[in-house]
């Protein structure tokens, strides 16, 4: 007798800003695993976000497309298995989508370890953590004494950014955030050097050269657009940008205006600007959980997560990612 | 007795469009070398797009203002000398500015060997030659077996990029230039395995697409602007950029807009796009210079060179070489 669960249809493409209307909450009949495919249980929902910029046209994967049930990640419990190699109880990182159930092939779903608490594989241990750790010292090759700027460091990826820096041994790490009790959390908790708000009525550019008057050696960049731009003028000579992600533009309506000062200020400053993804450092991945591992392990490394329950709650919860309401790792817990 | 030599002066700055009434031909006194000084009788000038860009404002250098003799790098002889290691009739390569005679301290002139040709030491050996070299190699790390696209083909760093390209191995070598005559050039005397011509009434989108349609490791910028747009969205994943110059923009009225793509396909293609000048290369200049000399020495290199006469006429050569008039180094003999 099928048993009913309740799913999450992205019902129509947003125009502009992410509305919670886009979305529709129905019920549906749990699945059943075929051959080769595990039943899994849906436990927690990381949001993302990307997860706003698959809608606007292909990135890294498929553009999402109205009508179909939300894309999404999570962790999941394995309850039922035709998969070879997994077993009904194991702890999986999978894209399930925004539903309580899901049938998947065994080989799309990664075993996790049953950290304490579980949510830390989806935060420090998942997607952000990795981001922030290969993006500083991956790609943007930062070295002891830098000069460190990150935006969005209020959000999942930013947190655990500032704190490696400063473990990494950078000269002053500075962050980037959304008003004055954000930016008093990052210096107060996190242990960033200074916090600069772009919504004040001081432009971020002079902020930024107040607060590091040599120029900056690093920027990790989450948001592209303007504050992106301002960083460029106020990079030191042979700069590194990482390029993680640009959700200043991911709600806009009309594309986003370009970017001033390229490529001009990057022949001037020898600077350079790289884009990434985590899934590009797969073989630096176990090394570097060992190394977040043993931060977290010994409390030097905080993990601010930003966790609400119930499926419903979905939409809201990535509008309000989008509007800059958390602080940490957005997570709904759903099961 | 003072001896009179001739000089040109910057006027004005230009808005816009510089046009060759920006500059002033004007008779001075011929300098005498003071203590430490060398005399310098100018030979060759080099002509640049940078000499453009330094009227914009500042670069890796202050910006350029009006009233002075134009700065200008040259191959001068030593005629007369006070400064320790230099003699009469050493080749030096120094700034002397657009002027017959130069009074200069000798610890800012570089001695050149007497290559056959001379001027292979401001084109192939000098900063186009090295600029091509280490664009391609050191910033773009270009590989054998990739598809390379270098825009200003035709220009003098372009027509050594697209040989040092071929001669390392790419698979696949595709200028872009201006016009049917300089594309056809490419492809029957330098090697190009495609020319695509900017002037077209075909998106260069479209034409790049079909020169790669597997898309392109190695971009080799010179432009910037749309055409730098264009590549942006025809990179392959992991594609690699080396920004420099923009020379697009440097006649602009207006500032330029911006970069549209950026940061996000950077993201979404993990792209690099790294600026650049020479002399951040300068501990790899003697092998770099040494594998040129392999190349030229037998005959699998050409080197375009641009020559004409007459100080008097650098105004409009700089003017012609900004309307892309040239093919190859562009080099006004002096003296």
């Amino acid at each position: 007798m099928p048993e009913p669960m309740h799913q999450i249809v992205l019902v129509k493409l947003p125009e502009g800003r992410l509305t919670p209307d886009c979305f529709r909450l129905e019920t549906a009949t749990r699945p059943a695993p075929g051959d080769g495919e595990v039943l899994l249980r849906v436990l927690y929902i990381t949001l993302d976000a990307s997860n706003r910029a698959w809608m606007q046209g292909p990135t890294y994967r498929a553009a999402l497309t109205a009508g179909g049930v939300m894309y999404g990640r999570a962790l999941a419990e394995v309850v039922e298995s035709r998969a070879e190699g997994l077993s009904p109880g194991d702890l999986v990182f999978a894209e399930t989508g925004w539903r309580e159930w899901a049938a998947m092939p065994g080989r799309q779903v990664q075993k996790r370890p049953r950290t304490d608490p579980l949510t830390h594989q989806l935060s420090v241990y998942g997607i952000s953590g990795l981001t922030a750790y290969h993006g500083l010292l991956d790609v943007a090759r930062m070295e002891a004494g830098d000069t460190v700027v990150i935006s969005a460091a209020a959000g999942a990826v930013g947190t655990i950014a500032g704190q490696v820096a400063k473990l990494r041994g950078a000269g002053r790490v500075v962050g980037i955030a959304g008003g004055p009790e954000k930016c008093a959390w990052l210096t107060s908790e996190l242990g960033y050097d200074a916090a600069l708000d772009y919504k004040s009525p001081v432009p971020i550019r002079d902020q930024v050269r107040e607060a590091c008057p040599g120029g900056v050696d690093v920027y990790f960049d989450n948001v592209g657009g303007p504050i992106l731009e301002a960083m460029l003028a106020e990079m030191k000579l042979h700069g590194r940008i990482a390029c993680c992600g640009s959700v200043s533009t991911y709600d806009a309506q009309t594309p986003a205006p370009g970017l001033r000062g390229a490529p001009g200020l990057l022949v001037t400053k020898r600077l350079t600007m790289a884009g990434f993804i985590v899934t590009d450092f797969a073989a630096r991945r176990e090394s570097a959980l060992a190394e977040l591992r043993g931060w977290v392990d010994s409390g030097a490394m905080k993990v601010p997560e930003h966790i609400t329950e119930g499926l419903e709650g979905l939409p809201a919860a990535l509008v309000g990612l989008l509007a800059g309401e958390n602080r940490g790792k957005r997570i709904v817990k759903v099961g």
